[in-house]
């Protein structure tokens, strides 16, 4: 019988990214009953109001209605294979122009399997191996992004997240360093809103000034808008995509938190016209898609296509009540640490404070690392993320990442009291 | 405002295999009037059976009798992010076990956004770019396994496809050559039941012959069934899986024909063991869908999951009313074709007579070019597919292939008569 030699399998196998999340639901299915702070999924009581046949419905009332499809021709898109830009451009366009001040045409926008598979495209699109290019990232990053590069063995250099959003000095000297060895930065990806998982939010004026950085050093910015929809109403701040007028932003979104990660639906923007041809890079993903997985379900298309007519066609409608329940946990879980850590707690241990999002970020005296959270899940029944496999290079060691996306209320409540014992007998000594 | 230099994006994007497609879909939308025998798509009539909630129902319904769910649990199913190998498994499993002989437990399979994603996902797990290994492909091929190899710059060679599968001597001199030049051909693609575009069924004895050359010369054979159950009842061969006591046939099907194609579900079945690891390649290739496509949706695989359930349990009672369609066009268009062209057309003028799948392979004394292809369709209005794109060696440029799925008998009868005028009149002088 044939045995694969592990070291002839793709490197990225052998990779952290990979291995993260596997590593995740392993010690998670070991602990069912513990309180996780660990998933970055989204709260499972919006299941309850999924009802997939009336969206469907909704959306084949839609391409009769407006698209000048018979009733048959209708059922017959769920059916078939698509187009494998999509079905639904329109509307994702029309969301964005109205919830976002975005201007993406239709024919800018490629829909995919969920966010994970534009990342996959928009990478393979921009890297040749010959060329030797890297890719930045902001640091700690997105495993999603660093699992994408590594499978395409795409080179990365980390760029360290700021509270402020990402060090434009050290984008600045790494593009230098870069060509100094006769390389060059071709894209950064950042979260600019609630980054997972440091839940970093970017300033409007680092926004701007990424923009000047990457039409200064001749780079494209990735852009991962997937939390921005919990940022508090009024105090939205213009996404990359909508500041950029040189076309520098590539613009990735995902219908997993606003709708449910069920559908796997996501987007890209990419309204990059080619030299010399009558092409966008838009045009391009879509012709790597057929080569990945053809098509996004149309029949998930469809679902998601009339769940954003249920609001009018708005994302911002759609997602208003997810935003503010997980805006409640969030507060819940910092006013929660705040009130039962503080003066508690040995010298050393911090949390952050993030205006949206899912995750905050703790710090503790001691390495937070898988022996600690096999201790705090079997002993305390609390589960939590270590940071380290987020960073690029080895930091992160004594952080973890808590999620609040998750859980309800008392969750929250007895979770944080456990974390407290746990912080208490372990590293209180 | 940014441009982008084509030479600077990914070289699949200059490769036959991505813009082929491309080119089909569009000479087909700008003759929507043509009788086209071109799409290799499931029959448009079939959609009208397609009841998405009555198969989640039913899905959801075996989740509480038969997997110990609760009612909600089993909705939860469907809204959440599943685990990246796939939820209906073990639906998958018994299926193959009971219909095809299969050995295949749930751990060994993969659910994929089609049989696209299989593909890529188990080229990247099998091919290192520093080890230069290559990929050989029956010749034609489906152009889908070389987008994905192009996508992931892994090397095709083509081995001739011959009336009873594969040349064999081909394949063992491809080998010697690879290994003279310091390479190895790491993988051998078939589909062994009447592939795309050649029509072609491997022999019992081919298949036999295959799986001992793959031992010899120490590869892995991709076995593609997506056409195998259009065989005639009582004459089906069995899969090299069947076959396969080595372990050697990692085997990729699609739910696409069988069931519908909006849905985006395959699967793969990879059961090879990892040496010194007590793993498989069925998780290597489910650690890295998490960077591909993360899960598929598990909403599609509900709707498919009821389908299967919905028969039984069993794809071939699934597959049956397709099977007899399909084989009953299959026959009117090669009877249309015998009756119709025989002593009418010039010489040099032949056609394929395959005993099952969805295409028929024609022969002209003239090259059946682009050219020619923008003149069946505007003058004569029937459409076809040049079969020189599913050559790696330019090869094919007099070939044609005529598909009969998307068609109905009056369709195939008025297609084959312009097609015998458009012969008669551009290449019968």
């Amino acid at each position: 019988m044939v045995r694969l030699s592990p070291s002839r399998l793709h490197d990225s196998l052998r990779g952290p990214a990979l291995g993260s999340i596997g590593f995740l639901n392993e010690v998670m299915s070991r602990y069912p009953d513990a309180i996780s702070f660990a998933p970055g999924a989204p709260h499972p009581g919006f299941a309850d109001d999924l009802d997939v046949q009336r969206c469907i419905d909704r959306f084949l009332d839609h391409l009769v209605r407006y698209e000048g499809h018979t009733p048959e021709q209708a059922r017959l898109r769920l059916y078939e294979y698509g187009p494998s830009r999509g079905l639904i451009n329109g509307l994702i366009s029309e969301a964005l122009r109205r919830d976002q001040g975005i201007d993406a045409p239709p024919d800018t926008v490629v829909v995919t399997v969920g966010a994970q598979e534009a990342m996959l495209l928009t990478l393979r699109a921009l890297f040749r191996p010959a060329d030797g290019d890297l890719l930045a990232v902001a640091n700690p990053c997105f495993v999603g992004i660093t699992g994408a590069a590594g499978l395409l063995d795409i080179p990365v250099v980390g760029v360290d997240e700021t509270d402020t959003g990402i060090d434009l000095e050290g984008l600045a000297a790494a593009c230098r360093r870069a060509r100094a060895a006769g390389q060059r930065i071709r894209a950064c990806y950042v979260a600019s809103d609630f980054s997972n998982p440091g839940g970093g939010r970017m300033s409007l004026e680092c926004r701007r000034q990424l923009l000047k950085t990457a039409e200064r050093e001749d780079l494209l910015v990735l852009e991962d808008n997937t939390y921005g929809f919990t940022a508090e109403q009024g105090r939205e701040l213009p996404s990359l995509k909508a500041l950029d007028t040189g076309r520098r932003v590539i613009h990735i979104g995902t219908f997993a938190k606003v709708c449910f990660p069920g559908a796997r639906v996501g987007y890209v923007v990419a309204d990059q016209p080619l030299a010399g041809q009558d092409r966008l890079l838009a045009d391009e993903l879509a012709a790597l898609k057929t080569a990945v997985t053809v098509n996004t379900s149309p029949l998930s298309q469809a679902v998601i296509g009339g769940m954003l007519l249920e609001h009018g066609g708005s994302l911002a409608k759609l997602s208003r009540g997810k935003a503010e329940l997980y805006r409640r946990n969030l507060a819940q879980l910092v006013n929660t640490l705040d009130r039962t850590l503080t003066g508690r707690v040995p010298p050393g241990v911090g949390w952050s404070r993030p205006s949206g999002g899912f995750f905050v970020r703790m710090h503790l005296p001691v390495p937070a690392d898988v022996e600690l959270l096999e201790i705090s899940a079997a002993e305390y029944g609390v589960l939590w993320t270590p940071m380290a496999q987020f960073y690029l290079d080895g930091r992160g060691d004594s952080q973890l990442r808590l999620s609040c996306s998750y859980l309800d209320p008392d969750q929250i409540e007895t979770g944080v009291q456990r974390l407290a014992t746990f912080l208490d007998k372990e590293i209180g000594q």
